[in-house]
């Protein structure tokens, strides 16, 4: 269960107001870059851990510090728009280019919310849990979590640059220094339990002598020309130690499909029920209305 | 652009269709974990590239073999419908178990498709674009690319150990390697760029000068008790070999947050328009009331 | 900011494990009546709360108390999938009715999480943040936090209903005595915030001169024989006591709509670029053609 | 069934068409506050209404009423739309604050509609109708319409406070007054039934005597400090006169959550089937994959 | 506006309630191919007509009449659902062949609504009004109705099909009748529009001059072998009597696309920043972050 | 499967780069109306198509094809990019009327891909695979394609009325030219399958004796007045040769619906147990409440 003490994690301080930056750093909240997604993420990786209680208990600690995060976020939306227009005639007023504020702010964040922040990216499209990655899978979980972060990290470093607020400035370079950390902590983690080479390829319980082995160090090429773009992915050991990498144009092995033609009570058109379709159609039609009554 | 030549990049046999396991293969086409996720984020992320040509060339090929991918597996589907019941009737006169079969059937195949696959995953959601991770940033990239093809090889085993059809095992095996293959492709790019120091953390281009250092590599304790979990992350040198792993209980520097009042024209209750609230409520109702008349 | 203890709030115990329960459980982690939703919903109430602080600090503890009935709840998932089946073979030897259980189950508990829960609801669908109700007004916050524990107090005994483990039922009592609390607790809030009568109608900052008052308190009817269905809100004084309840058959006021012809260029067809539409249509293809060129 | 007589329930007028307001407008007709919301919401309600038919009947009316508002403000939506700009050349030419008005538009309103309403909100996110909530039991279907109504009331407020339009303002101070009686309508219902004492909890047809009453009418308090926002629902009778407030610190009854290990054909890493992950990975790797073999 | 008479369009009657025929009949109400999606499309394409008044007055009349339609199938799926199991143990005892009935049911009609129906699909999906296809152009409209009308009368054949409930079959003869004469109606008001030839390409306001015309009826061979599959879209006049039908294989005109290198402050990798990304990639780093401080 | 040659189907150039225009344009990638959905809607019909093998062939050629207009379309987007702003200074900077610029943007093109396209729509919403129609009936499938490519189509025309750029007008002029050849080449297909009667009613599967015929021609009034609009559709032979339209005004024949109370144990209110709900009520709650334990 959970505790909290009402305070932020790091101060959040807004010295100019600006209700467009508001609306960008909705996608820090509700984006799938965003807070909310790591903080479940976490949350339902823990719960769902099975195995070693360590990693169980490494990621609840950080999914508790995410929540906080979404708390600071929130607060800098809602300090963004202290000062935001209400009606047209009020921006008019205050802004010589008129239109300009209210046509770019998060209409909801006016609408909706009264001046606060919504659980939305910075489109207005709300958080979908969808995005939460919790395989069951550790080590899966882990290149999931890094992922996270550095789609997390990429986005604060765009909104760090986008502003100009000294006060969000600040609150941004702590929450990179989070993500850098984070980065770290989930790379570190794979390391914990034995390093990539032990943990690839994911899942290591799978027997490769199961799968189909020549195709499982292969780069394919799809160029009708037959060139195949060299580099790393296509010469040398791979990275998990256990093949050589080649690379090889790719060829169809599968034939052409064929399903079987659609069944005269199956809701399609008489003229599928065969494979050729060809003539007699109306015939065809008379016939199978003929064997439905 | 593109080209097709109709045909499958691997056979396609199932002996005996399974209309259960055509629900369960659609993880495989519309889940998260699936083909048409990867084939849509290696494609934007191959429109999108900028930097060196050879990496969007290496993403686009791989973009169009994951297409022959969804082919395969929306071709699996259809053959794993071939003899599905269609109404309630036939499904008994077939089954001594009755409503089995049709209960734990993907309804829309039959009703929406003619006993087809759908793009949607094994629960009937549709495939949501949100998913298609392409960020602009190579290094998040590929680690958004290990995530997809370890939790799609991940989904693949789990398939593959659902199934005892012949057809449906020699076709997952082909899958399930070209997963490692691409597990082992991403991080080969990773290298390729120069490695996971070099690009960590993600981005390299922002200076970790202007990250609040002090907290770059610490582990952050969240337990009332004050307990820390140990590991890899909170104790010796950085994965990136640019600090020290160090852990700490995490505090409160942030202290209380504090918004302003609504406002009067805000649409929020009279009683929010002032931070004490106390005191002659229906007087502020009032005065309320005749400011705004 | 947050802090865990790694304890659950309530046992959480499983005598029989019931996968198709487990499916059922999922209703009251990500869906609409669910735990996710209530605690989002508190902590972006709380995180934008304006006005007395108290309000804001009594929800920022009930959102954390249901972080912990996500975490509760997610537990008895994963205890109701420990002996679900991984595969159509294992199914059969172990249950003479076959198909059914495999069939029944949400599949993507097996194939997406390695049994454990998803943040999504009984049917799969994932959990959708525009279900986080927070107005910025407070009352009308409170009624739709009424609303989230009443149907979530429905949905708690019905599934105390469906099952007889138990440990499910016990850890249900407590979930639906906690939403007796909660379903009091907000409309205590109400109470606190003066009553009903000084709230409403909400939000009560906006003067009811200003409102069409000859409608603010008339039930309309819509039956075309005229009868309108009699009961405590077509007569006596009004719940606010600020009127009389009365009801009228719904006339129309406003007369036929009229829109604009299409502009020419607007992407219509060239027959609705008047009102008529009649006569010369080639003609006046051709006309808006010349005129475009 | 239904009917309708082509004409519009109160007049829809329009004075100074602004495109950036017919963004704000869409709110009201898609958005979770809006009026498809509540007419689907109140048809649902009707269609599975069990018990006394008044019920039902009341709904059902009200439910038709509502399709009118989506009419009004469709209307509205497109009368504000006559004269917005279909290119950045127009724009330009009849506006000297250029960009600003084609930038603030809801591009869809031009590029899918042709200068029409979307059923979509004010961020162009389609109206979901997992809003809808109709949930079996009157009472929670009751507040689920308070709370409509109460959020719509607060959006109308706020659109009429953004306009200036005298059209504008007189159709919405009718849909405010609407929106009042249907406040006062829906807690009239829970009225008619008997009050709110004698409905909640809600559902009243469960015995609380199988409720953990112990914890039926106590606030928990999650703070770390140990403190406790007091307030009505700390203490004094309860709400539904069942009870007595009172207030405690939270604490875990329910210890640690233990999962069992993954099983080894269950898709995790090897290192997750067995609690420890302690010593010996390679050597569990290889017996895994002896296992299975 | 709209009246109601609150009787049903057509007799709905169950005689063997089906809970799983209810899960199936879901998809005829908040499926893509049901009647949510058609009430509203006529309806929003009605508000938003603009020429000709009789589209629009025919429109809203078939708009009413599908509203009906929803309430038809709604009470369906109530009857469906009258003696479906609330709980395990009440299924057992009233089927020898156990769990089947209660795991195949839609788990939200008993925990969600109570025996009632939502506004979902058979897969439990809710209704997303991004179906909702009012494009501003009659024809293209009139096309996507025939669309709505064909899919709608396939499914409910398959409904039709599916059981042999008396009351069901009755039920949905008329729908089926009504999804006829609907296609029909809609081909027609093209007809009245002009015809196919008038109307087409849609929109027919654009100059064809303005196009590339040399593409405007050639179909594009895109297999590798270069062969074309041929039939009446390959040769002879096209549809529209503007052009003749060929056949040609695709070629790329646009060569390589190429976009310029990242922004050194765009949260892109360093290496990204030049198109060679070749040499020096610590030195470019340095240099990146030294330009940045 | 798939190959590609990494080339433009047709050049794509943009002169003056316009980034509110390449939000604009994302309308044509990932809306409703775009690439993405045609090309995966072809493909799945493809993939599922049953019967005579020319149609598969055919839709899996012009699938083919829209993967390299998605291919276009992301292009255009990110060169209309390559000079957008990336901080509010940096914007003041450059244009006099400040914010509007960047007020207008799409924010993720910004913040979530680095200046490229992503796979949603102009207002942000991400494309949702429930748009992809292939339901396993041919022609229901060819009238989902007309209708795709005319509000394509449309959408085309109004973003080439939209630009004056040339090399967007250029590359607009294409598609709109691909799109009149697709509008036209669904129709031949129909035609090829033996035209519009022999098709009609879709799925002509189905024999019309056992739909409700007096219904199957007859267009329905639903006004209060009695009036019908009259048209093509209401007198004369029908589209399909069939019938003949006539036209009536709509009468209830089913009567007021009427559903069981509710059960006891199904999370209703007491009150709703009865029909009547009169008289009692404490009495009713009291008796359900023994009668549970």
């Amino acid at each position: 269960m959970f505790y909290t003490d009402g305070q932020l994690q790091y101060p959040v301080r807004v010295e100019r107001p600006n209700p467009v930056f508001a609306r960008a750093l909705q996608q820090a909240i509700g984006g799938v870059e965003g807070e909310i997604r790591v903080a479940m993420q976490y949350m339902f990786q823990a719960f769902g851990a099975r195995g070693p209680s360590k990693y169980r208990d490494m990621l609840l600690n950080t999914a508790t510090e995410e929540l906080g995060h979404i708390e600071m976020l929130a607060t800098a939306v809602a300090l963004n728009l202290e000062n935001a227009p209400l009606s047209f005639q009020e921006e008019v007023s205050a802004d010589p280019i008129g239109g300009a504020i209210l046509n770019g702010v998060d209409m909801r964040q006016i609408l909706s919310t009264g001046l606060a922040a919504l659980p939305s990216d910075a489109n207005g499209v709300p958080f979908d849990a969808s995005h939460v990655y919790a395989s069951g899978n550790l080590a899966a979980d882990m290149y999931a979590n890094v992922t996270a972060e550095s789609s997390g990290r990429v986005l604060a470093v765009r909104l760090y640059n986008m502003t100009d607020d000294p006060g969000m400035k600040d609150m941004l370079s702590f929450l990179i220094a989070r993500d850098t950390m984070h980065q770290q902590q989930w790379l570190a983690a794979i390391e914990d339990m034995g390093g990539e080479a032990m943990n690839l390829p994911i899942p290591n319980s799978f027997p490769q002598s199961q799968e189909a082995q020549e195709f499982s160090y292969a780069y394919f090429g799809h160029m009708t020309d037959g060139t195949i773009p060299q580099g790393r992915w296509s010469e040398g050991p791979s990275m998990d130690g256990k093949g050589t990498f080649s690379s090889q144009v790719s060829k169809p092995m599968g034939g052409k499909p064929s399903l079987a033609p659609a069944r005269p009570d199956g809701g399609g058109q008489v003229q599928q029920t065969s494979k050729s379709g060809a003539g007699g159609l109306l015939g065809q039609i008379e016939g199978a209305i003929e064997r439905n009554i």
